[in-house]
């Protein structure tokens, strides 16, 4: 028989399963963060954006405010942000997303950021050309209906690696170096490209550490893509970092790499017929609200 | 000291790690589907989908091909495609993504694939406006750009679960009942609406099962929202579902209720703004090339 709707009644009944706390990873975007959490303990992130947007802080984010996840930031005109995200869906180990912004307003993921001055430093695009580096991009926000994505960072786990095997490019007070390799990007439309990484050296026997810190934080890459032989993937000489700093790499240690959000960085600035591209400058990163411990995959 | 290229040798070295075995659920797109998978044993979902292209199938497809993964289906013209696919993002427990198609293209998910004509029945709305339902909507394709996106759907698990517990309306001979609720969903732009929802009933002792079952396949909707008292989530009458048929529920029942594809149809029909689009007929999905297993979560 079928019941009345009067006959259920909800103190008899199993409690219900609230659909937000399943899974946000599996969209790839954490809007979640921004409805039901405190921002206690938030203001630190907070704080040192504001220092970027005075001026005072002016260098790559690494081993800075450690607690929070930082972000990769690449704004493009509305026309091409559907391209764009397919591409940065189908290239995920490159571009885990974390939000998307559009034109003014503030991230989810970044309480009243200001993303055109809330980064230390930035990178400006015309038709797939180099313009400027600059501090302070709000003079172009407007111009063109953009829409911003940001996309998980390295950055976000690599003070808890370093606290377990150390990080080279820490301890030699660098910036990560950065490396274009020979594996082929999925591409959609005008968006191509190879997968850049990032690179961390370490003695064999801690790879697996490397791997297991690392492999828990998809919205942060997660794992690495390989171990060893550079030349493997299209690496020719670990000397000349295409973005980034040289660092040492001591007899007996393997070079680790990671994919890395200059990927799509540089799959969105290479296209001509991008009117304009704005992006972070390498290793200068957003600080976001999110603790990384909120970004440990399920 | 830095260290040379010609010191790496693959042979000394630890493996590689392929970054394509990781997580692409994690992405909402199942890309690699199409990439290294044999197509062996997938011609009977190719079979199928001929079946109804040429009218030989024309009902709802529950209980159709149980070992292959089912797919809710929305075209819509490309100037609304960001717009829509950051929705489908924001609400992945209704739209959990598994491929965008432009046009004409045969998805990745079924290997040669009209999707003009191979799925049982369609609708097409204008403006916002039911226009008319069909078996060939061929004549549309070219007229707006159509950019269609492909939704899990809970017909994917529920063969399993009729098999662990009974599944009314499979027992029953009819299509699943579906309701509208009034949870909201997250809104982008022109995209709002509530999310509509699947209902089985079952035994109180069986709920457990319903939820472990379904919760495995995050990328067809995942375990249950709610389970219990209707009107808690918006149901006013479960003899009156708004989609599909009613089926019996017998005494000392509780319904249970699970995300479904067609909240994202809802939303994508209700906008006025948009000229045309085209979506399958409630329960008349298309059968895809995954096999079930596949899609299983991490």
């Amino acid at each position: 028989m079928a019941r009345e709707n009067s006959a259920f009644h909800s103190e008899s009944m199993p409690p219900a399963y609230p659909m937000r706390e399943v899974g946000w990873l599996h969209s790839g975007l954490p809007r979640a963060f921004s409805m039901d959490k405190s921002r206690c303990g938030r203001d630190r992130a907070r704080r040192f954006r504001e220092r970027c947007r005075k001026g005072e802080f002016d260098s790559p984010t690494c081993a800075q405010e450690p607690d929070f996840v930082q972000a990769n930031l690449i704004g493009i005109p509305k026309d091409h942000a559907f391209d764009f995200l397919q591409f940065s869906l189908l290239n995920s180990r490159a571009c885990p997303l974390l939000d998307i912004v559009s034109g003014r307003d503030s991230p989810s993921i970044a309480a009243e950021a200001d993303l055109s001055t809330d980064l230390p430093r930035y990178r400006v695009f015309r038709h797939g050309a180099f313009v400027e580096e600059t501090k302070d991009t709000s003079r172009f926000v407007e111009e063109k209906n953009l829409i911003f994505f940001l996309v998980g960072c390295s950055f976000t786990w690599e003070h808890m690696l370093h606290e377990k095997v150390g990080v080279r490019h820490i301890q030699e007070w660098k910036n990560v170096p950065m490396f274009k390799t020979n594996i082929p990007n999925e591409h959609i439309g005008e968006f191509w490209g190879n997968l850049v990484v990032t690179m961390r050296p370490c003695m064999p026997g801690n790879l697996k550490q490397c791997i297991d810190t690392t492999s828990d934080y998809p919205g942060a890459h997660g794992g690495p893509v390989h171990a060893g032989n550079p030349s493997a993937i299209g690496i020719d000489d670990l000397g000349k970092p295409d973005y980034g700093d040289r660092v040492t790499i001591h007899d007996g240690e393997v070079p680790v790499f990671w994919p890395c959000g200059v990927t799509v960085l540089e799959a969105s600035i290479s296209c001509k017929s991008i009117p304009l591209a704005i992006t972070h400058s390498p290793g200068h990163m957003l600080i976001t609200d999110i603790f990384v411990d909120e970004l440990r995959g399920e």
